[in-house]
């Protein structure tokens, strides 16, 4: 079995593609994907199907072997039964990267197909993503050979955090809710059957990329454990890798069998490797990006002291009783960082942890009390909870918190909860690389695996 | 002490109500709340001002004095010294109810001045909400006391929850969330200080309220233990009703006491006495509306045996992984259920638990899978999981999914997670009395605590 480090950069930025079965019916997954990547992407496009002369004004070719020049990367969306000869003719063409989109493989008990196509590519050092996925996508390239139409599946702005999975439907859902929240991506794998490359190779190639920060895993079962292990190991020494294992009930292990045929195995093994590893295990997908959010935006703290803002002592409370039951610690302000801000706010003001800056708070009381705890060295973090439905609390909050986060001097974590106008907020406080959350349960339990990823205790 | 049922309707649908404290500055307060009844309710509305001639075009008053028409209802927004002067004109005037908006009583140590108005309302037999309150709401008269404008603070549709908060800010913002998401509201009172009426009387008042269905409460401290348990436990019987206290913990109960001055207590005291009254406790403000949502919507299952509909692999597997976690337990289709859904889908979709209808589901599979499992006796409760990237999936799956669940047979519950399309379909979903999530936890989650509400094991 080989194992080496397997560059995939031509799988995120090929200067030519073949796309294998473009038809001219709009709603066929070919069609979809030659529109993606002419509307969105430049290199040379070469769209393939024998029985179409052009498509959408573009030349069709009959097969790759009838393109002159040569072809980085060929995307097949064709049935399974005619995958392995066009397969043949990419090995003729020497295309030495593939995308199969197509299913029909082992996942419908079709074994022998599957592997007979993994040792054509094998024998033939060709990379093979898929068979049986959705594609994948690079936020900052704008390469996307995703099925879906950007209609139905909004894709994500640049940013930092790649997201790894089995599952195409799952990772389709999770870039559009990211796409929709305003989270940055890097780089999105959906690897299906895993038919040669895995879930190890993909994770490898990640540590080295530059453009990805933190690791997001989506996966169903290990298809070889030793050597996930050793690039899980070799992954978390580099860059945060947050796990979410489907399967991990014995009821989920059997219906993940059903799925990509995966034996999901015993959790507790997956749970003890995946420590062992220094991976960071996860149960939710809101969880995954809840914290990959965090450990992608915000400085490493010098420690859990936590310090709360607000203008609403309801939320303040909640905040508090949340930081409490989280085993996560209370900041006590500097004497100092006290007089100064008592010296500047009106008596109501409650300067304590919380700090309540109360119902009448604008953008400038904000303004000087994260300034002030952030120069105060007896405060690690600010947990911000901000209702912007008070109404001197204008949109000139984003410029004010983001000017202070850009100073990345201490995490400033951002609770905005409400309807439109706080969705506002929140949203363009996470395009400019503030973490923002709509509730504060979800806030504390993520700012609890961050100190525990650093080992702030 | 006093304690009867009182009635309050003339909170909520009064026919003639003063503002006292209605400046033309559209900033300030007393005009907001004018602005927002005049807008969207139908009465005799009475702005007073003494230093005001006209109001947008009404005639002021310079005290309730000089209004001739009897006054059911007067909102008072002044500052805190001019206010029991006021009241004492209310009395005068006969004025029986009484919204105090001001603050600067006992929150800020002012405890004389709050003990004097509490015995002249007392002595007068007046209701009052507040003080230092946000004012109250009801969706379906569409009365309006609140000072943050609709621009702000968007109101929620009409539904059967009603929310009783302690906390302005926070019922502020959850109401707003509520009305962004589409989820229904009946009344909403947040009273602040409870100078006179307190936690206790408006749930007492909420047990016969026929729009109200689930009681939500929020509080900080109770005030009166034993009256509070004894309308607790008459509510408990009627009508769910669901708590969360805010200070449960040492750190927070700390910040109660700086905020509405209540004694927090010990946290496991209170948790043992809401046990006794059937309460359902919860522990932040996403998971009180989850539970109250299904409890507002669905019917009483007949057990707690789920079946899982989805159109994604790896969701299923996730949504049966959230079940088994949570100790809830995994229907079994008869096979006649099973032979009838195999006749109708083609071979790939997998017909066990889950149903997985697979990337090509269109909405008729899903109609199919749903109407089938509604009919089968081994089923008690069907939770959908939705993702709408996939192509076949329209927006006729909200007729399609509100017409099964119109039979009101058994609890669907429905999980869709995405961006803009996955949102117009929650939202439009959830607006028909179809209880729709983002996130597979939260559902599940939910579904427990509907499960142990019913005593079903």
């Amino acid at each position: 079995m080989r194992w080496s480090i397997i560059n995939l950069d031509k799988f995120f930025k090929p200067e030519s593609v073949a796309i294998i079965g473009v038809s001219s019916n709009e709603h066929k997954l070919g069609h979809v994907i030659f529109r993606n990547l002419m509307n969105n992407y430049k290199a040379k496009i070469y769209p393939i199907n024998p029985n179409e002369g052009r498509i959408v004004g573009y030349k069709c070719y009959p097969s790759v072997l009838a393109v002159e020049d040569p072809i980085e990367l060929a995307i097949i969306a064709i049935p399974s039964e005619a995958v392995i000869p066009a397969v043949n003719e990419c090995v003729k063409k020497k295309i030495p990267n593939l995308i199969i989109i197509s299913s029909g493989f082992s996942e419908i008990g079709n074994k022998k197909r599957e592997e007979e196509l993994r040792k054509i590519v094998e024998k033939n050092n060709i990379n093979l993503v898929g068979v049986n996925c959705l594609g994948n996508y690079d936020a900052h390239t704008r390469f996307d050979s995703m099925f879906i139409p950007t209609t139905r599946l909004k894709r994500p702005r640049p940013g930092y955090i790649s997201f790894i999975s089995q599952s195409g439907a799952l990772g389709a859902a999770v870039l559009d809710l990211l796409a929709s929240k305003n989270y940055g991506l890097s780089k999105f794998i959906s690897y299906g059957n895993a038919t040669s490359l895995d879930e190890s190779d993909y994770l490898d190639y990640l540590i080295t990329d530059n453009n990805t920060k933190v690791i997001c895993l989506y996966i169903e079962g290990v298809r070889d454990g030793k050597k996930f292990m050793q690039v899980a190991k070799k992954a978390s020494l580099k860059k945060p890798v947050i796990i979410l294992k489907g399967g991990v009930t014995e009821k989920g292990a059997q219906a993940a069998l059903s799925h990509t045929g995966a034996m999901a195995g015993s959790s507790q093994v997956y749970s003890a490797v995946f420590k062992q590893c220094g991976l960071i295990e996860v149960s939710s997908l809101e969880e995954m990006f809840n914290i990959a959010r965090i450990l992608e935006n915000v400085v490493k703290p010098k420690g859990n002291r936590i310090q709360i803002i607000t203008n609403g002592g309801g939320y303040g409370i909640l905040g508090t009783d949340s930081i409490s039951k989280n085993n996560l610690r209370f900041a006590e302000m500097y004497p100092r960082t006290k007089n100064e801000l008592a010296k500047k706010f009106p008596p109501l003001v409650s300067i304590s942890n919380p700090i309540d800056l109360i119902g009448d708070a604008d953008d400038e009381r904000f303004r000087l009390a994260i300034e002030k705890c952030l120069n105060d060295p007896n405060i690690d973090i600010i947990l911000t909870l901000l209702l912007p439905q008070t109404p001197l609390i204008t949109e000139n909050i984003v410029g004010t918190i983001t000017k202070l986060n850009d100073m990345k001097k201490k995490p400033i974590i951002v609770v905005c909860t409400g309807g439109l106008f706080a969705q506002k907020i929140r949203s363009e406080l996470d395009s400019k690389g503030v973490v923002c959350f709509d509730f504060i349960t979800d806030a504390v339990s993520s700012i609890k695996r961050m100190c525990e990823y650093y080992k702030l205790g």
